[in-house]
């Protein structure tokens, strides 16, 4: 992995700073002979786009995907596929503050430090837009997985915000879209308005938990040693914004258990085995299993927040500052379709390359 | 990444399987010009080998770590280094329960699937005997770090076995090398071992959580987008066998906090900034600091144990379970040095792309 | 190295296709701090655009280049620099024969046979418009070159075309910006005139060599064994459309050269070792010598012609097929600046990726 | 690509040195279920192996190849193998002069300008025995292309030694095996048994020339852009010791055709396109057309002469050196089966990726 490439035969490469004139992407090695257009992909950008609720920035971006390259009389080529979208929304504004000050908990200071030089216009090049180019590059690859896998989903939603988590029993999956959480449980749905109302009026940010699950996924994808399904699904979730940890299955709490109770017992069923329980998330070795392949993470509350914190400026003055401007109380929401985005490029990726070493047979069981 | 090496400029790729005549890893990358001998090596090694005590497997193996190339009159020539460690102790035995049948939450049943072939003795391939190459390999890590960043310190512990956690307000870092468990609570080492004991007898085994911290790292480490630290990080510590979540500075508890809450605020220090907290684990941005890197990752329990579980085998038919030999009751004891030598690569890796991206200047404060 | 992307550290994607909207490319891993912008860029893509001359297609494109991301007030930022040139001159027309037959010695059989589908408009992907994106990207390498070796120069020029080579003799550096040919003979220069002209009249295309010498390069740039410079070199020229052969050095040459011929011999100059000939081409053991870099590419001629020439159709039917359109009679006159741009973007490449494992430091001699 | 490592989904990454314990590769990506055992790799090696005539180094080495992992009862487990040849004559000697001096031509200067630092014993990393790695890769490459495209065939041979070519019509196949030049011209091989003893007698060297074709490879393979067969062939071959040259069908001699006389025609046979003939050497746009693939490559004299050369030592003084030693008048010979191993891994690797990207299906003609 490069530094603004993922993925090792379905690769995206991205570019674009949150006010340029453009921010977009280059997916390589996508299979030929998909059915691909904008239309395809633009549905997952609405999704993940600014301004549709008053818990996610006000920004105004239409966020329209063009097709440049690698697609031909409605299918793809084989070749790169360039991905652009304009920005529309950069407000002329005075970034003074921003400019020479550092954000406590943003990347202002790091990137400073480390190149000398930051586009510090809406966060530039750290900005969480560049995650509308990864969910660009998501919507290819479930065109491609729907080709290829008929069966295989991917859906993803919010378990937690702040102090503020769901209740498993009242897991709805048809909520998800009900309300502008993401939110797969509509008691919760209903907590969390009030709640992330309470902490934008009181000029503060708020973290969040995002499950990803993938069904559908065959058996047989990943590869020991380093390239785990599940390494490659962490690093992939860890590169968004504000992400500071990553689970596979139970995780953190497999921590807790005994190995009697985290075994996940076999049973032969009609089609081959068949799982009692799923503490693996679906993948055991770095390889899956066949059975739901779960991912959740973890995000940081926003560093922009209208609350002074302390910090200092590129000239070493201790300030006090605000970060003034149109911010998400709990950018973990639009975190919920990019990581949905990233599930579905690396299970592509981990598909091509498990045809290519094995050519896609599968070891016999009965 | 392909699937036995990582890194992007210090690329280690390891290779054998438990029960070969030897296991091993290539270094590639290593800089020239690093005083080097098996010496540097075997310290490590030693932290990590079996049958220390009588909470690790009572495998006897010495691994002792040969090195093959690379090093010319006591120093690294630039060229790849190559670390060999024989197999002394793969006792010749029936592997027939395990041969034919899959281990509930271990990895046969998937190599299985994929490969249509597996290497059954001792786990093969997914033993965590690989790992022992790793430790290697981060040895040759350590050395380089040594010299080229004098200050930098790794250090790796138990926070968690089980269900019994340490308490922070103990932590003494003199303890960790005083109990079997590398627990910086000398308190709850007594606690752990009584608890651990009982596990064993019981025929049971549990999971536990790891914490490895690298002081002395200098800020600008990292890259945007994909060569994240954190992201680095999160890949390399998912890649060691049975981890199921990793975390970066509070992980999941930052998804708790508010925005205030979790800023973490700079002053102005003699040396360059200062931060009042380090809820970010010293990374911002994909980029270090400068403050600790703080990186956490969750181990379940041993899928191999005594007590029968439900299951398949290779025919089809449903089986009953047990895995006799010698296993590890929380094989994330032996995971410690492990994460240590993933922390020592990963940082090295990114201070090598650093000074070829940028040439190691830093941006100016103050 | 993937599909699209070429180079190690300063990594280069390109996308587009010959009649698409656009084409350009993604630089990734550029130094920051370097002064960049898009009038830096446009003079080496107005040398390799089309219709400059009689001699080279007249297809009218402006190949005007845009820079999308990644530099910031005039420098460079260090993340990712998008290049983007519209294609403007994509006239309507029938692509009838092109869509449906395969011009022999074109990759428009093996395109359709890899893929199923092609884009035919141009030559698509295949077309030789997508080494635009490759001189842009040069340009990038040209200016961070500027800055970090200032006295690094490149120079490609053409040592024959079709059966005219030029005479050693009358080699005038100062000659090659004086004729449509890059030609440093100003006698062959003319001679080529004529025989172009010949050709072209007659419905056909010619090959042809092209030199690329880059002066002021570093000793110690490359590495054993599978990052060579002259691996890197050979792939990078390779990799241009139409190029059948690479050599360094005296190339083939050597091969009827005896060891004492073919000895560099090295004496001790006031700067370090200087050698009193170059039949290395400036490369040993893939490592560059500090002498000059010498790479020569043999471009094939054009496969669009007029001539009628027998192939097969899609449907399998054998049919005469002559290629109207705008082409180049010597397409490897427009390889000049090509073969420049790749040797920038390598040079560039192995020079970072030196610094990062040597930190740039050099053995002493004397 | 890495400094160690070669190709995209089959990589082969090597190590050691010529003096020292063993020196060895790392074959990753290889396809499970495939028949493998050292008397497979044996045969491969033994046609590389030194001292077999007295036309190569009189170095006595049995090479004897060892697996020692990714091979379970007698076929590959998908997992990484790794092959270890053990070097048995390193013979104990003085090394002054070499150690201090530079020889003309040779990779001494450049491995100590680079690293500070080379083992000097033999040429140590930069020997020509780096490639046995190579050949024994090659050999796992073979038995997997024998199982996946059973029609394969790889056959190397030199066509040229010094000033002497074969005459191309008494082009015999059958006679490669028959000398110890593999040399398909029974007349030249006599000839050039003369020729090479006048160069040993006279204290000198020689190059020559390498052709290896590959039959049988269908069509499709190969991608464009920056991963064709033909690019990818080139970075292959250049990464032999002593290469300069590369060509590919052609090659130089494709410079000075015209395009009526470069376009391979193409009929309709009886199993698809056929065509009358073969400039291309196999491949157009990067792509296998399902011809013979052919490629050509220049190996320079051996640089480790008898005949003193004027150099420096490390200290700065100029010095005449001889190069004792066992050393290959035509270091070429020596590379025949080099080659045909690299044409092997390269073919095989991207076999891999289009299957991982297009499922190997083909776009129908007819």
């Amino acid at each position: 992995m490069s530094f603004n490439t993922f993925g090792h035969m379905f690769r995206v490469t991205t570019w674009g700073e949150s006010h340029g004139p453009a921010i977009g992407c280059t997916v390589d090695g996508c299979p030929p002979g998909i059915a691909l257009s904008e239309a395809d992909l633009q549905p997952w950008l609405d999704r993940r786009k600014p301004g549709t609720s008053k818990f996610t920035t006000q920004r105004k971006e239409p966020d329209e995907v063009r097709i440049l390259s690698g697609v031909f009389q409605g299918v793809t080529t084989g070749t790169s596929i360039q991905l652009m979208i304009e920005n529309t929304d950069q407000r002329s504004k005075d970034y003074g503050d921003i400019a020479q000050s550092f954000r406590p908990g943003h990347a202002d200071i790091t990137y400073h430090q480390k190149y000398g030089v930051r586009d510090y216009r809406g966060g530039g090049r750290s900005s969480a837009r560049e995650t509308a180019a990864r969910v660009a590059a998501g919507g290819v690859a479930r065109a491609v997985l729907r080709a290829l896998v008929p069966g295989l989903a991917i859906s993803g939603y919010m378990v937690r915000i702040g102090t503020k988590g769901i209740d498993r029993a009242r897991f709805d999956a048809s909520q998800i879209e009900q309300n502008p959480f993401w939110c797969p449980d509509a008691v919760a749905a209903e907590e969390w308005a009030q709640y992330l109302d309470d902490i934008r009026l009181n000029h503060n940010s708020v973290g969040g938990v995002i499950e990803v699950v993938a069904t559908g996924v065959p058996a047989g994808l990943g590869a020991p040693i380093y390239a785990k399904l599940d390494s490659d699904l962490a690093a992939a979730m860890m590169t968004i914004n504000a992400v500071k940890g990553v689970e596979i299955g139970d995780g953190f709490d497999a921590a807790m258990l005994t190995g009697v109770e985290n075994a996940d017992e076999i049973r032969m069923g009609a089609d081959g085995p068949e799982y009692l329980s799923n503490h693996a998330g679906g993948i055991l070795g770095g390889i899956s299993t066949g059975q739901p392949v779960v991912c959740r993470f973890a995000v940081k509350p926003t560093s922009s927040i209208l609350t002074p914190r302390q910090t200092v400026n590129t000239k070493g003055n201790e300030v006090d500052l605000i970060t003034k401007g149109r911010h998400d109380p709990c950018v973990g929401i639009r975190a919920v379709p990019v990581g949905e985005a990233m599930m579905a490029c690396v299970v592509l990726d981990h598909l091509l390359l498990d045809r290519g070493q094995t050519g896609g047979v599968r070891g016999k069981i009965g």
